[in-house]
């Protein structure tokens, strides 16, 4: 169910927060593909989604993207940015949502892979397609190689190994997708805190002197094994480099052809100021 | 080279923050042995030291806790309470610490459980023996079942076996010995942040909304596999209840046999009365 270089109809974003969305409606556009976006209400960036046609939903509201799509002419679906756990007032439940509700609740309590997988069987069944964002748009992953000036030294390269393969052994439990490594310690892990709440944690022991090295570490990123790649693939922006410097880093690793890159002139300018390397690392099997 | 049931010499314990050394030094009164606290200047209670007999020293002071130690007559040492990686103006360096000091840089550059290690090979040579706090007051551990008059939910034991299982998983990093799990996803993971800082965590995510249950979850927590055990055994206390608590969670899980913890007493009127269950779970293999 791989998108063809040969599909041209319009894409459906469905958009939470963060700049995501308009990374992957500008490389539509590079294609000339035409974005329609449905932002969130309360998750989406307004001045953001006023670049693009755009139609406002609340989530919980199948129902009127199926008709708004369809109208639309759209086919294929793709869901980007970030969207923290809603609140049960925030949902706005219409009749077709009512009808699938015993099925994303049952996929809600599975952990977000089902959840998420729940949702696409959804779309499939309204005759949708949803892809990943990177199967509408491959030159938003990150390739492999350092995308700035600065690389990793021999130290950086055993942390990041280290974190990697913690990555993998912590995979089939549905946990977060990073971790920051230090001298081949492990300084944090992350889960429901999200990586800019990791990084901010790192920067505060540091402060409270709770970490021995002042400087230095990798934060090490890498999708979960298994993972459906159509939703959640781990990202990265220039945020991630100013949170990384914040926590005293020298550098991020993520995994090339597995990570996607929002505003990837800035975030190369912006590591390239603060001194970090940022590097696709091969996919190991 | 378990401490048998006959020894009764006295026993030196270094002591770092909490109130875990007084458990240790109380529960060898009970023995009928003496204890000996050398509490580290900026991590010890000085309230809590005052109560026993003590020379206060420095982290790096190896050469004046031999000659003090020798002078009580010490064979056995133990190590118990918090230590926050202390910053080099918080050592005291003296010659007999200047000659092993290599080997112990070495050593922190393995990990916290090489450092340890490390630490315990030093004392050996001086013809100490560095015990466990359990070895030398085995009442401190958690027994098998219920602490308290609270016990889990069928739906908190399947919370429970995944976060057993998930730090099984993680025990080859040397990282954290704790997770909370939460309806089966994984709230938090123990890293450096130590256990009250990721319960902290947890009650600010749940603040702030970013997760989805209001209430709810396990607290679990197990010494690494393959872990030397006389060194940095998980340990709960009645300040790990009132975290807990904050956090909303319905329950403490540890290890029998493997948990050490701190005023029995208190904790399980404090569980009690928050309604949380704390248990200690059979050590499988």
């Amino acid at each position: 169910m791989m998108a063809g270089a040969t599909d041209t109809g319009p894409v459906a974003i469905i958009c939470g927060g963060g700049t995501f969305p308009a990374t992957v409606a500008e490389a539509l556009a590079r294609q000339g593909r035409r974005a329609v976006l449905f932002p969130l209400r309360g998750f989406a960036d307004t001045a953001l989604v006023d670049r693009f046609p755009h139609h406002w939903i609340k989530i919980g509201q199948v129902g009127a993207f199926v008709k708004l799509a369809q109208s639309e002419g759209v086919r294929d679906v793709v869901m980007i940015g970030s969207l923290v756990r809603p609140a049960i007032s925030q949902l706005a439940l219409d009749w077709k949502t009512l009808l699938v509700l015993p099925k994303v609740i049952r996929a809600y309590y599975g952990g977000d892979d089902h959840l998420l997988s729940g949702v696409a069987r959804i779309f499939e069944e309204h005759g949708f397609r949803l892809l990943g964002a990177h199967e509408v748009a491959p030159d938003i992953l990150v390739d492999e190689g350092a995308l700035g000036t600065h690389t990793p030294s021999d130290s950086d390269y055993v942390d990041i190994a280290r974190g990697l393969s913690l990555l993998h052994a912590i995979g089939p439990y549905d946990v977060g997708q990073a971790a920051v490594i230090s001298n081949n310690h492990v300084l944090a892990l992350e889960a429901s805190e999200g990586t800019d709440g990791m990084l901010a944690r790192v920067a505060e022991l540091r402060r409270a002197g709770r970490i021995r090295a002042q400087k230095g570490g990798v934060l090490v990123k890498a999708p979960k094994p298994g993972q459906d790649r159509r939703f959640d693939l781990p990202s990265i922006g220039p945020q991630t480099i100013e949170n990384a410097e914040a926590a005293g880093l020298s550098g991020i690793a993520v995994i090339a052809g597995g990570t996607i890159v929002a505003e990837p002139q800035a975030l190369i300018a912006a590591a390239d100021k603060a001194g970090l390397f940022v590097i696709g690392m091969r996919d190991e099997p």
